[in-house]
């Protein structure tokens, strides 16, 4: 794990981008009571190193994806699970995709306008060379969608 | 599904947002030629609707949680479905948390620090009244964190 | 197995009315070569016995079900088995219901207008007292919906 | 989702044929208070377009259908899926064919004479290029066979 | 199903026989009030056509048979099936073989010396061309080891 | 493992009989060269001490039964084992009944008339208290049913 | 993870140990170029911390035990968790006793004479309050035994 | 099973030696009242024969190996099961690997240091000729380490 290196005032930042992404500089620098240039230095740093990705989270059932699903995909063979991986992220359906440790070799989560939206989109993942086999599961009611607590993490950085 | 009403700027403004979070209303404004006061109401709108959601998304390997995983949640009667899910919603380590189709009711993502935390919380949360059983996936690889295409739903607003 | 006696003029109005429920009288008394009153005799007979049963099955795609489902229900203890079924019998969603062999007890499709009205269907039946768990997948597309060859028992007869 | 455009007299033209798919259009019309006319045009133009199909449903057990089965179908590779289904779907025994979300592809409803006749038809199907595996349930008892109430979709066209 | 033809003797003279293989033809003959001759044509007649097969039934725990187990075999492709399932009729530890309408294509079932003994057997089974995956079961104890009552199946044959 | 004493007569007279039940006194005697005293003598001990079960099996097929399955029982709490396995053992329909080390608690083999009979076995065991769950699959073709070699085990007797 | 403080010594130490458990101080003093009281004081330490456990590890197969096996073990309520395990810790079969990420919630592995001895134990866990469920599987062939390589985790300690 | 001969004397040194690997001839001899020489010779030839294999076992938690796991291996074609089993044998990270009964060929045991550490591990076999499929579960809490009570299996060596 490339973990990188936090201090205090890296964490507060954080914490507030994590409720309100929209945070004005202002604000956050009153809070902290630093200098607005130091939470800029400090917020571009931490967006340029990945370490925070501040974006716009579109409700689906607001907008009207009525078919929000998980995919799990078994890979065969096993060689072919980054090539596969890459294939299936470029597709605009995907809103997350993750190998993992359990029976499936690859978790998709897509958002489809409707059931027949998300059948085209199966049949087409089925047609990439390694895909053995999919398994649709829809999310029938998200009740959370939010960040973990970096309070978690913290002790591990040596901040009380 | 109770669909908002959305039009060709509302899909810009929120296009925009997708990719980019912080993106500022002057600049918004721009490209969309219309004036900053406009995009501000629109956002807004947006946002007090619960449309979009701007949030900063720390990346959970790079800051130091080393085990994120997806937890399988079996509810025993059925009834404790609603109970079981507000209970685990609370906790700090969720950052999603859906009803399914499939054969578990209820999928949990949690992100912990190490797999003696995620131990605990499984632990933590096993002790809930009405869980009747959990299984625990590790995601190994993250390969796409996303929001998926906004021009896949635009036909449904009558916008080409 | 409560078989009904049936002879070759059954066996041809059955296989008429099986293609085209609303075939006449008449064209089957002319295409069998038999009275009219004949035809109208044995269908009647046919009907009351619930040996034949001819409805208009509406397309659930043509009509706005987009959410066409089957889901495997798991009754515990066993011997709530009937009660359950009868509840989920009335329900206005279900188009088919049988008790099964395999690892679940019950097989109910049902028709609903999309996954949100699926889900608050599933989350109906969950309530039943003997729902112990239940399995949701979706029909992503029908490619035959028929009535078998009745050629197929024939023979057991005594008709070549 | 290629949804047709219906009023409220096709709504109560299809409710009645659900019923009784033989109901003249004689008492259709009065019931109605439309001319018989109107109600022959409506019909047909609804069974053109395939809204609705009138069918006479054998009752399997009563004819001596001593082995009703579900059978799920697993294609290996899934590009196979559309012809295994085409070849499936062709064959007398077959009353039911679609396409699922689940771990299998293909369900397959059939209707044997008896479980030797149920061997042979799995023993055939098992020989289509593509069938990977096959897993048969008994269908024990059916508590119900119906169409759907057409009221839960009414609101869909705006009508109460 | 090729059902052979059975009278009211037939029966009384299989149920003796099912209990006792041995029983004599005098004493068979004295209950059923019938010449010795007769008894000994039916029987003959009953084992030629393959209804019953007199078999001394070795206890496998009593004469060292420490491994009784059950073996799931998964066959691919389907068009194996028969070639396996003779290879595998011939190996000596075999005392059951069938195919099946579940997951699995053939059931077997083995009687071995210890666990290595077994461990070879499925070695060897797995070797067989189109043996995809097997699964092995161990009989921990077997509670019941009869014929069915042939009083079960009197009424098909129209004897009370 | 209760194992019992055989010598290499012992041996001879059980693998004749495995072969033919009804072979007399007097063949066994002259193909071992011992007295027909000797042969009788051996053999009622070891069917007193049920080493061998002398039986005739009927062949389900061919006197009637039309669905031969095995069903898979689920015991709920575990302590109800040995209770449930006596109350299944005394039904006519039961051939085989056993613990197993797998995922379920009891296999069950039956011999009914036809699916409905079978269907009504099935609601009959899943009334027995501690029956949690059933799973039945139908044996669609018997290929072997015989006697392991007892060869097999010569050697752990010392007898080569 | 209470992670202890190792040096290039311990680890040299424990290497030595981990390939030959009964390896002299004299040696390994030797070999590390350090004093014998050195050795002793260090691995004393790393006993009492139980960093390291000096066993003698039987072979299962070598001293008749004819049954190895791994069984699943699925709790409810989950509660019970830590007392079910403490239960099953202290009985004279078990090897490996842990808790798991699965479908089941603990994992145990035993060491038996025969099937029956497993069969035996496993009726007796069956009867501990809360195991739900039990699945055995039998290590059929052991192919390695061993301790991971400490190079894998020298890094961790800067060590290179 | 190639069982070795031992006497009360062996079972009384490989007794003391699971529990203390490291406890000196001197104190065995003068516990079981024989020379040293003689616990020498014999111990000697129980290392030698393999019976007992003195190892020191390394705590995974305790030295940083973060991710200690069970992965359960699926092998295709079933011949490439030995193959297989040697390359991961060779792999530093392994601790344990067998041949099972089950739905799975292989069981491995593997000590990583952190999930990505796993991750890498799991790919890695995944891309060894004959590996189908992987599913990895996470060792939350090891209850128990240990070596079954040698009591167990005396009374097959004639000993009290």
């Amino acid at each position: 794990m490339e973990k990188v290196d936090l201090d205090e005032l890296d964490f507060a930042i954080l914490s507030f981008l994590q409720k309100d992404g929209r945070m004005s500089f202002t604000i956050i620098a009153e809070k902290l009571k630093v200098s607005i240039g130091t939470v800029r230095t400090r917020l571009n740093k931490l967006i340029e190193e990945k370490t925070i990705n501040i974006i716009g989270r579109v409700d689906p059932a607001k907008v009207g994806f009525g078919a929000y699903a998980h995919i799990a995909i078994f890979v065969r063979p096993a060689t072919f699970n980054e090539k596969v991986a890459k294939k299936i992220a470029s597709l605009p359906e995907v809103s997350f995709l993750a190998g993992t440790s359990g029976d499936y070799d690859l978790e998709v989560d897509v958002m489809c306008r409707d059931n027949t939206h998300l059948e085209e989109f199966v049949t087409q993942i089925s047609k990439i060379e390694g895909v053995h086999q999919t398994k649709t599961t829809i999310y029938f009611k998200v009740y959370k969608y939010a960040q973990p607590d970096l309070n978690l993490i913290k002790e591990g950085y040596g901040i009380a």
